[in-house]
């Protein structure tokens, strides 16, 4: 079991918010502080009463004591604000963040807290929603997702079980996998499906015999569902996550070029076996 | 409004069977005659007493005295299936078929018509599920979901507009398109998304360092759902409209080698364009 005298949600937007509303309801956490850069966010967040017991004007201040703090601010920023709060976290703590990209992230924080009596483990909760803000946040938005923990070498082993136990207090499927496997298995569970998803509707897009909106239908809308996510969030994640998104997307040209290949060549029994195969897989994803 | 005397379904599957069902129900024939190839469809067919007025044994049976004869068969047998009926059918019937690809067909129906006192236009609605066979059948299949109606240059304008009628009547929206641009319709907006949701399976199947279905959150799930479509179907789709989906997939494949390039060559501004392209035109879609 989780049970801890204090939290520091750092960035209390949907995410930071939902955490913080998932431990106060589960009673995981004796006290949740927070902090948002932002000053609308911290008035909409000094309202709820239930879900936040104080809300700061600095990170450094939402740290104090605390015996974890949960980095939810845009990837970009987690490097910054750990060096920015790694002196104020207390002996023992633990630094996590919310990242979508790990290794360089992991590397950066973990270099800001040596020789600190503080430890940083790297998270990545698969949880969210098109919608953005506190206002929406849902003290069941972790339930059932999957979450990574990824520990690197010179991280003590309690720190990678405490941020674990806390995923799983909220609800997730935790999964401890080092910052460079979790990146390779993010661009293809998850950047592959977006970038893909948005070419299919660029390529869409400049189709001029007839507009192909109006016939779309479950098929296209589930295919390219994902590319309605935030540009701004994308923005940072494909460069974040160059070096792997690379990689899959060249491994799925290749893909591509010999599907293409087996139509060209009439090779019906390729063909059959890739669609074969390619459902295989898909019902066995639960 | 549409009204007739009699319907006749070729195939008596999920998609005939719910079409015969959708008539009877909202009393837009006075009869619907049924004709399935196989005996055990014949059989449970005989058993929906309020759905087929009648189930016959032959085709040509079927056909007799019918105002409007709609062939439901898989896509490879519906030439043979209009040869086979073509001289049976009564003075000024009309013949259609549901096959998802339309340029072959046309060409091939229409030239079984030909210098008969009957005439054919290819239909494609776009309903269907995964269930298969009358069992599953469901009047409201066809609800709010388009249809394509294809006449060529030679089809008789009533013809066109009698079957347009019949498919709006059982619910559709109806775009009267020629069989080249429908096949070029379709094979963007349905078969490109299957070919790639497809290709996402087995690039996800190969990857070595872990088992990605563990990781797969709604994103990935819902860009490979239609992989899990009937391989026996897509067989066939994939060389019956063979000419556009390689056009498709080649100007697909180009605009993911320019993605990679922009990735590639750290082109942030094409990266941040591309994403609020795809952005815009997905969230267009209703």
């Amino acid at each position: 079991m989780f049970f801890v005298k204090k939290v520091a949600i750092l960035g209390t937007g949907l995410l930071g918010a939902s955490l913080a509303r998932a431990l106060k309801s589960r009673s995981l956490a004796e006290k949740v502080s927070g902090w948002s850069r932002s000053a609308a966010t911290r008035q909409k967040c000094a309202r709820l009463s239930d879900v936040f017991d104080c809300v700061c004007e600095t990170p450094s201040e939402a740290v104090r004591n605390a015996d974890l703090a949960v980095m939810c601010v845009p990837t970009a920023n987690i490097p910054d604000l750990s060096r920015e709060v790694a002196s104020d976290l207390m002996k023992g703590a633990v630094l996590t963040d919310v990242g979508s990209v790990k290794s360089g992230i992991c590397a950066e924080c973990e270099k800001a807290m040596s020789a600190l009596p503080a430890s940083f483990v790297g998270s990545h909760p698969m949880a969210g929603s098109e919608k953005i803000g506190p206002d929406f946040s849902d003290a069941n938005l972790f339930d059932g997702r999957p979450c990574f923990v990824t520990p690197i070498e010179s991280t003590p082993d309690a720190a990678g079980k405490f941020v674990k136990s806390m995923w799983e207090a909220v609800g997730m499927r935790v999964y401890m996998v080092s910052p460079d496997i979790h990146d390779s298995i993010v661009a293809h569970v998850s950047d592959l499906p977006h970038l893909l998803a948005g070419t299919l509707c660029i390529n869409a897009s400049k189709f001029d015999c007839a507009d192909l909106r109006k016939y779309a239908g479950p098929g296209f809308k589930d295919t390219t569902r994902v590319a309605s996510g935030s540009p701004e969030m994308w923005d940072s994640i494909v460069f974040d996550n160059r070096a792997e998104i690379l990689k899959a997307l060249r491994d799925y040209s290749r893909d591509l070029s010999r599907l293409i290949s087996s139509i060209e060549n009439f090779d019906k029994a390729d063909i059959a076996r890739r669609l074969r195969s390619a459902k295989a897989y898909r019902d066995s994803i639960k």
